[in-house]
């Protein structure tokens, strides 16, 4: 049974995989850290856990973590980054939850997340956790950078026309809308149910960090640079994320044939559902799941395509990713622990 | 494999039937039956279900329902009592979800209910689902009445005090609240999310067709006849009930007592959380499980006892309970099937 | 003091009429029909207006509303273009809060609406009832078309940067958000709060009757035809649309420029507010209030702009925008009974 | 024109002050204060003011406030009896929308606040603010000490019932509920979205601040003492209070019987509606107004009355019912400013 840690427990994606991993049928939870909460029991602090994870909050241990064959980190941006190299020398192989390994320019980092790196030199070694851009390259990966949500329901939404050039790499239009759950569980004022329900609005318009993130990793599937515009917005729920894409093709084409380019493309991706054509996937479909659903659209015939995708921001878009990447780690069935439908209503 | 069916399955309390039977390792599922949407794929209403759940829904065919073991009816009041005696008499056992054969008085049925009852000689032959009461009838039974939503969490709530009479039997309040799943998935304006949410409000004050059940319920318990008010509220959510219950003690007791009387109760009960004093259960910490929690208050040090009750009223209010029901049956695990975590946040 | 009558009122729109005329200075609201209403008092059926609106719901008799100064129709599509030749030939002015008048061309009406027109002749003597393009005419008009709720926050955003040929007439990407109310008060299954709540979807990409409505008015603005992708997706809220537009810049501009087209645009707009540089506006801003509150980005610097939009669907979007319409025409203070704050939070 | 400030004006209670004020025609509004925020303009923090609140925040500045006829104090507890004596000294009239004045016994307010009072000669001093009881001593008031939200609802509910001696004075049971913006606009987790929304739960069952309160003012009005049990509950909403009131009869009495008590008492006053019997009043029906309104029931013909009370929390329970305090204390008409409808859907 593999022996396994998270790193910063106490935040929605901690909890998160929590519920994922106490579930797993092949690992084992040795510890789950907080050192606010050191001593506590997690299910005091999560009675929905009340049961099933009889832990409790351990201070943040670096000699305890490394007898652990994989450690979460589900902290903060730039706390990994600190622990990380100490893990890996010791043979722990990481997958770091958070932002420090998602860039794989150290400037382009430092720029965005205000702070100097910690360890650039880690930056090239870590391989980008998505699964369907880099499988392999993950199973032999000893650091791994799960992506963050917005990211992911983009990519995934894009790849198939990018990898095949058929579409403009410039004039991208990310307009993408995220439950609440995606700012975590800081007291913020923002977040509050009073400010944020029966409300609307974008946020981060000039720039928001995911936009690099995004930018990296389509202009690695187009082989060339890619230009978008990202405008992220807070949806009045609790979890997912809707992300609408605007490409524009560089020939024409039927809606027919660029379904078929996604059905094929994701044709053996166990997490990845092509919906039927003039489908409208809504993000309660995969509540609580690891589907990422896409529909396609051309709408009026014209040469815009319209990509519609939706994840779970906590799921796909976070912890439940982070466990298909160690499933693939650690030679597991990649949909262990992942098999938990929706919930819906 | 035991074979099952669903007889009604395009409502809330199908769609999670199928959600629980899908995952199921016991029982193969065999039909999910509407006359509505007859040839139409499951996974096209709910998308939810996609790659899970093949089936297609079937027109209600008594002679393929003769062919499966169980049959379950998830369908509007007064179905199933129409088509219930054909299945018995050909051996096939059945769990109604619905609240034909809950009432053990016919003139009662038909005061609430507002048509004859179909069957009621078959009303003394059923037994109430509730496993925490009648574990070992369930196991026998050819008939199970699950229970309904309202009447699951107040009872729970109450039965420790009135199996040992440590509260008066009448005078009893039953303050509940309700998400908007309890009232379905018909098209009905008061259940819009434009007229349902942001805002609270009492219903059926003046009663209630869960107000007999509760008192039929209770007064078995109570070994004498119990008199109660109960007040219902819509919650402007999806999932959950809370039971607010309020009961006088007939002698003085100090917490302490109460709670060990409610954990001595429930000790051995595998889906009634008891919660350690001076709690404050939420809805949440049991959405989409099968677990009731219980938290049990005495304010001021008074004599009016205050019982906290939560359960998901699609899982172990409906769907759940029912699957419970039927691993009794069916002498599989209790638990079996009913072993997911709750969605948090 | 002027006679009002509202044809149909017990829709979302209908009853947000209400809210604004019980309170208006200058008008009498004399009657508001409803035929599966007749008789009940308004007030029962929307006990907000308990104490505030005495009237009881009336059949709809040409001969009462031809006593009238002014009708305003909120009823569903189709059903205005019946009644209103009669009233205007009576000398009554009217104000459409339906689709009926809002396309000059019948053919195009008669394909998006699925009926023949059956007053074509009017289509080109209606006003389309956007003050800000149209207040002059509005002031003179018999019979003025309110326009639809995308369609104003579409125009309101993008008008100053057509009207000046400031940005490519082509490619413009409206991404559009709406709060569940713009559904109507109707039993759909789709617009329950189980349905609508907790989820977040696209719906009508391949078409949505209000494109050749934004398609019109952008194309009169820019002076030449314009051609733009318009997806809409459905909030979970109540009321209020968020408008997310793109378009491409035909010269290189600094922010600071186009932020200035817009505050002149808009300079002596009682109801257009051009929020600050880098504002973010939220749709609870305008919860129950007339305003649209608009901010402009130009994201890294590029060519592409963008302009966020929001208004209270109800109210500029309909009825309170119905509301200025008819004060333009009956020349009272623009503003009159269009003083609510918005309620925040 | 009456010279008014607000001391504390960036919680929920101030932002609505600010709401009804800026529309009040009998009251100029000369300061609002802020520590925190001094210097701020009001409408940056609360953009649905733009353009009709051009005040920014000052800091709290005894001076400047002894020039106005009437302070409001919409701080946290603790902080107007610092203040107040020295306004009272001169002059001012001062309404605490906080809880510093609204018990009478110091020993009392010291054990249920956690802090010794600084000012406990002014405990007799200040008149309980709840019109409906003492609307004479109001007008002659220098210090108000304006209701909870829970006590308002629960008194208005009651008071016919305890004042004529119908119902026993123990064993009341009040059930409330409450939506979340009763809890204020500090970034605390459990007012998270993802905390409150999609979820029900108690709180607060072993004791209450606002029980004392409310048992002061019930036993003024029964001419003895009263015991009751308290539950406050939170509702996944932002505005709105809900109290499920439960009595026992003295005396047999015909529901007809009772509602007319409730008719007679409230006959006279604006801001209470007495429903038709059998009622049940939504919280929505006075979202954004300063009513309550009422419906009685009397369940199964028995002998326990069920009072159904909303009232929105920040009006009625909170800035309307400071406004209509201060409309009486000023000779002004006590509906003045308080005639904006319930805002439905």
């Amino acid at each position: 049974m593999n022996k396994i840690a998270v790193v910063g427990g106490t935040g929605y994606t901690g909890v998160e995989l929590l519920r994922l991993l106490a579930r797993h049928p092949g690992v084992e939870l040795q510890a789950i850290t907080s050192r606010a909460e050191r001593g506590r029991p997690v299910a005091e602090l999560f009675p929905s856990l009340r049961g099933q994870v009889d832990l409790c909050f351990s201070a943040p241990d670096a000699e305890s973590l490394k007898q652990c064959d994989l450690v979460f980190f589900a902290t903060p941006n730039g706390v990994a980054m600190q622990q990380v190299p100490e893990l890996l020398a010791a043979g722990v192989r990481v997958i770091d939850l958070a932002a420090d390994f998602r860039l794989r320019d150290a400037d382009q980092w430092a720029h965005w997340y205000g702070m100097a790196h910690a360890c650039p030199e880690l930056l090239q070694q870590a391989v980008y956790g998505l699964p369907e851009r880099n499988r392999e390259a993950i199973r032999q990966a000893r650091l791994v950078a799960n992506p963050g949500c917005y990211p992911t329901a983009t990519q995934l939404g894009l790849l198939p026309l990018l990898e095949r050039a058929l579409v403009h790499p410039e004039g991208l239009i990310v307009d993408a809308k995220s439950g609440v759950s995606g700012a975590g569980r800081q007291a913020k004022v923002g977040s509050l149910l009073c400010e944020a329900s029966e409300n609307f609005q974008a946020y981060a318009v000039s720039g928001h960090r995911h936009l690099p993130e995004i930018r990296q990793g389509l202009s690695e599937a187009a082989g060339q640079p890619v230009e978008l515009t990202f405008v992220p917005h807070l949806i009045p729920m609790i979890r997912g994320i809707h992300a609408t894409l605007y490409a524009r093709l560089r020939q024409p084409m039927q809606l027919e044939d660029v379904q078929a380019v996604f059905e094929q493309r994701y044709a053996d991706e166990p997490f990845v559902d092509v919906m039927p054509m003039a489908s409208h996937p809504e993000t309660r479909s995969v509540k609580g799941a690891n589907h990422c659903r896409l529909a396609v659209h051309l709408p009026q015939g014209g040469d815009t395509v319209v990509v519609l995708a939706v994840i779970d921001n906590l799921v796909k878009g976070a912890a439940g990713q982070a466990v298909q990447n160690m499933n693939i780690m650690l030679g597991l069935d990649e949909s262990a622990g992942l098999d938990g439908l929706a919930l819906l209503p």
